[in-house]
């Protein structure tokens, strides 16, 4: 009989969506001894990791897994990750900046505080290209959306080419290529030793100064005092931040006096309890019936 | 020789487009007497009708064309409007409202100003339900967006279901089923007899209170004191008005000190001289062709 756990702070929520949907021979348990599968979030499953003893299968509700990449700890079970539901959300976010940037509608609510009947020219996301540095899944929806507003997308990527709503690729050295021209730049590279830093003083120089930068994937992707010096010295209209390279952002860190900075704390895409439920049911199924995992992370890739 | 004569404040700009455009045949004029079709706005139109002895067709570059539709003018002509241009920008305009209320970003804004890590929950389109009142061609390009961002959406119109993207229609009596329980109201309708005042108290009563109103079809949809009250007595959470009944808004109206209340002021959807032009070209075509011009208006009807 396979024998779940949940770890998570949503955990009685998940116990009842996954008993509502009166999955064939599971069991829930509350003994890390006993459990083959685990559901939760990576930091809690981590700190548990050396409990598990009959792990077979980690089922994380999080597109990013980092605490569970450590190569000093154990790889010896499947680790599958949140993918799918995110891109909905991030598109949401990602096109909720963008429209408020061309709508101006800060500019628009001040105008409106002075009582003045005015009428700034508003711009528009037709005809604008986007660049998308990543093209999993999440990258693919906001593709998607880029099209539905009909714009432009470029895609940097190591080698894949998945997403039909991609216009055009970029690998490698095509970096600067790709950055040629862009009105906005939106990453969504996860943390792995390949994306350090990739947004850098170069990369920054490389963009228009209309351009925006959106940051949805993971801190580290961003030289953090190139973004400074690039908003300070006007190279950049504007960035939007979601994820930083130290979380929760530290007191004195220069973000908080940077202009045209816009910062979220790590809410772009939050995890709903019914999408993850959902995943998780359908992996169940393959699991029991011996079938390949979805959403199976490499543990050397990262992602 | 079909003669045009071009009435607008960006003449110069249609002149070289038009003339770029080489149509056969086609002689441009600044003799109203000599032109059997006019290109222009429809206010300055209305003022030279007398003088127009020739006329034969008015090719609006506005989608709204009431200074032509006083039934004490004359109506010896085919008039056709702007239609299908204003879509795309009228989506950009609504969901990026919508998604600025519901991504909290003014908020967020003001949350980074004191310097604090905070994580309120954002909202999401996906899963709503939006209510168009009007589904013409804008109004379908809205439920598209609408689909796209996985919401459902419902539509009120006089008799027509042509949009795909609705899921369902209501029309007549049906007013208040079509309110019920709406996330987000939108406006697209014209200026007719019809739709005077149709957002009222009792209209406006019938949604839920967290909902969000949206104008960008015509002021006299609404009745400004029943929503300034809405407003005021929290029984709709936020109003995004483009058109107002009187414009430019007079100075002692009530709108300037409504709270929740975003006014921009006649500018979500602006005519761009290339989208207008490629409109003129292929109904040029159809003239000369002698077939029926598209986006012909009923001047009965007014749209």
């Amino acid at each position: 009989m396979p024998k779940l756990m949940i770890f998570s702070r949503d955990a009685a929520e998940y116990q009842r969506l996954i008993e509502s949907a009166q999955l064939p021979k599971l069991e829930l348990t509350t003994d890390p001894k006993a459990c083959d599968i685990v559901l939760g979030e990576p930091k809690p499953i981590q700190d548990a990791l050396s409990l598990l003893s009959n792990l077979k299968w980690v089922q994380s509700i999080y597109a990013g897994v980092e605490p569970l990449l450590d190569p000093a700890q154990r790889r010896d079970y499947i680790l599958t990750n949140a993918r799918d539901v995110f891109g909905k959300l991030m598109s949401e976010y990602v096109f909720g900046y963008l429209l408020f940037h061309e709508k101006k509608i800060l500019q628009r609510i001040r105008a409106q505080q002075t009582k003045q009947w005015q009428r700034p020219e508003s711009g528009v996301l037709r005809g604008k290209t986007i660049g998308l540095l990543g093209v999993g899944s999440i990258g693919a929806h906001l593709a998607g959306t880029a099209k539905h507003f009909g714009m432009t997308v470029r895609g940097f990527t190591r080698s894949s080419e998945t997403s039909t709503h991609v216009d055009k690729y970029y690998h490698g050295k095509a970096l600067f290529e790709f950055a040629d021209r862009l009105d906005y730049l939106v990453s969504v590279l996860p943390r792995t030793k390949d994306t350090n830093k990739i947004v850098d003083e170069n990369l920054l120089n490389a963009l228009p100064s209309h351009a925006i930068f959106i940051n949805v994937g993971r801190g580290n992707a961003v030289d953090e005092s190139a973004l400074v010096n690039a908003l300070n010295e006007g190279k950049l209209a504007a960035a939007v931040l979601d994820v930083f390279e130290k979380e929760p952002l530290p007191e004195d860190h220069p973000f908080w006096r940077t202009p045209n900075l816009y910062m979220t704390f790590h809410t772009s895409a939050i995890s709903y309890p019914e999408d993850m439920t959902k995943i998780f049911v359908e992996n169940y199924q393959l699991y029991i019936e011996g079938k390949p995992l979805k959403h199976q992370v490499d543990f050397e890739r990262g992602y």
